[in-house]
């Protein structure tokens, strides 16, 4: 029986967790939950961001869901690097897996883009680079000020994300990996993600292979998005190049992200990449999809690939049957797509 | 008289310089210019990147306008490090300038965005950052390989460049500046980041001022380009927000550049951001508009304000006219332009 740790956050994270959870329930009966109480709520009531018992106790179950953590009384970077980063850095969840499809019935922001043409995922990396925190502030406030952020790489680091993007990748329909760096300016981190891609492509010989610049692959995500199976980059152009890839195929409001320690000595993560829109909370309008969705590649990882396909089934019928304009009711879609996935 | 510097460069660069001088010399006839004779074609012929000598000579001119350098057969980062970015170093081009506009008669890739909505310009950090080729790798090729890159930002640096931004949003109509970083992940320099832009927008009770992470000015740049008016941001940030513009605005065939040493001690330098496109060199078929709107760039940097209006007025109308799918010939759209232009 799977134990599911469930943060379900502020704003809108409670409501489309309640969905998610509704359809686990219905697909994957069984599922143990425990809640835990983070966020900027926790944070403003007890001054407390992730105490370390409660770091403790997550580390003991299957895998974490979350709504959406954060608000804008909170100063930059507390929830995020106390919070999100703490857990896929303590949980070594080294892939930060961001697929990206654009549904049937949802209308996307390109016009030369048909629905069902893009059909991509983002294995980004998720416990390096420029997100390990390295740097510092000198002479601060003087005009001889300077700060620093160090990107670090490391071959161990690299080759295990590199590795699980070749493992996808080979299951897919297209087995393409884009690798994507800055290796004519970032010379040395992009000479080892490079190499470290070569080596792994060379145990893939089914598996076609690509490179491209961040920039370019940031064009390309815009004018091309199509062209795109699978992508492998470092933390930071993950970050960006999954939100680009978010907005062609129909807003944040969509995505759905895992951070995964594949090995299974911690538990993964799973989060829509929305954040928790205090602007709509509380009233019953979010889109639960993303969390949906962030649910069925949860149920991958427990090992129920059925049960994530009927639930990623269900969210194709909700959408090929939207009606641009309408406002939707978020148990409403919660109800259909439990209905939908079991049915 | 103005003294330029011509780096017509590789694959399509000698053919759009041709038409961009044409021009130039349309509207400020009386410009001396002086042929250097850099890039791919050079490296192979002799070896040379960027001689000091020509370094030496390059720093007496005002401007510099290059057409495009590289090709495939060029190692990365040999010409990018050796002489694109050696000269933004050398000359202290700080301010890397990026305007974008969707023309009317361009088609944009945005189904909801009408031509003559998106006037954006990116003021893109050009010394500094990622950028300033501080890192290493150890123990390369082995398990224990570690590599790093080190983002290092000064007050000066930042501070400078935010300026510049402010200067040209309070020349502009919306006078709205952007400031693009990520602070609630690089704490550090995002933190002098936004000190410094804070400080000058104090200076600049008239300018509305706004921030976004990097991400999600990414998504925003797909979903709504028209909010942006001046977007001020580091080098790397810069690098992938400007081909994102330049996505959504047409592609980088049209997308101008300067980078700007506002100062006056050394000369700036303008390009097209396309690159060398040796599948189309020769043929006759590569725009030169970018190459021109980067002389339009270079004519207000010599201070001829008239002349640059003159020349991005008739851009406006080769572009207003032009049938998609019908093939350009290169020779005949500088004609036109430089015809527009003086008309
Ligand atoms: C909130 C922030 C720390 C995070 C990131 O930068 O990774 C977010 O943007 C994401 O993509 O999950
Ligand atoms: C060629 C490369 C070094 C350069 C950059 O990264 O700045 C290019 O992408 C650009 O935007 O001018």
């Amino acid at each position: 029986m799977a134990r599911i740790a469930v943060v379900a956050g502020d704003g809108i994270g409670p409501e489309v967790v309640a969905q998610a959870l509704k359809v686990l329930d219905a697909v994957h009966p069984g599922i143990e939950t425990t809640r835990y109480d983070l966020g900027a709520a926790r944070y403003h009531r007890t001054g407390e961001v992730l105490p370390d018992a409660v770091l403790t106790e997550l580390a003991g179950h299957d895998a974490i869901l979350l709504g959406a953590v954060g608000d804008p009384s909170v100063p930059p970077g507390v929830l995020e690097r106390g919070l999100l980063l703490k857990l896929r850095f303590a949980f070594d969840q080294y892939v930060n897996l961001r697929p990206s499809r654009l549904w049937p019935g949802v209308p996307g922001p390109l016009a030369n883009v048909k629905p069902g043409e893009v059909d991509l995922v983002v294995v980004r990396e998720g416990t390096e680079g420029l997100y390990a925190g390295a740097g510092g502030v000198l002479h601060r406030d003087t005009p001889a000020e300077v700060a620093t952020e160090e990107s670090l790489n490391t071959r161990h680091g690299v080759e295990r994300v590199v590795r699980d993007a070749f493992a996808r990748a080979a299951r897919r329909e297209r087995r393409k990996v884009t690798l994507v760096h800055k290796t004519n300016v970032l010379t040395h981190a992009g000479s080892l993600w490079a190499r470290a891609f070569e080596a792994v492509a060379a145990e893939h010989p089914d598996v076609t292979t690509e490179y491209q610049h961040v920039d370019a692959a940031a064009m390309f995500l815009v004018t091309q998005p199509q062209r795109y199976d699978v992508v492998v980059t470092d933390n930071l152009f993950g970050d960006i190049l999954t939100d680009i890839a978010a907005a062609v195929t129909g807003g944040i409001g969509l995505a759905a992200s895992g951070s995964i320690n594949p090995d299974g000595t911690y538990p993964s993560m799973f989060e829509p990449v929305h954040g928790s829109a205090p602007d709509i909370a509380g009233k019953g309008l979010a889109d639960p999809v993303a969390a949906v969705l962030s649910a069925a590649l949860l149920l991958d990882q427990l090992g129920d690939a059925d049960a994530a396909a009927r639930v990623t089934a269900a969210v194709a019928v909700e959408l090929a049957n939207r009606t641009p304009g309408v406002p939707l009711r978020t148990e409403e879609v919660g109800d259909r797509l439990a209905a939908h996935a079991v049915a």
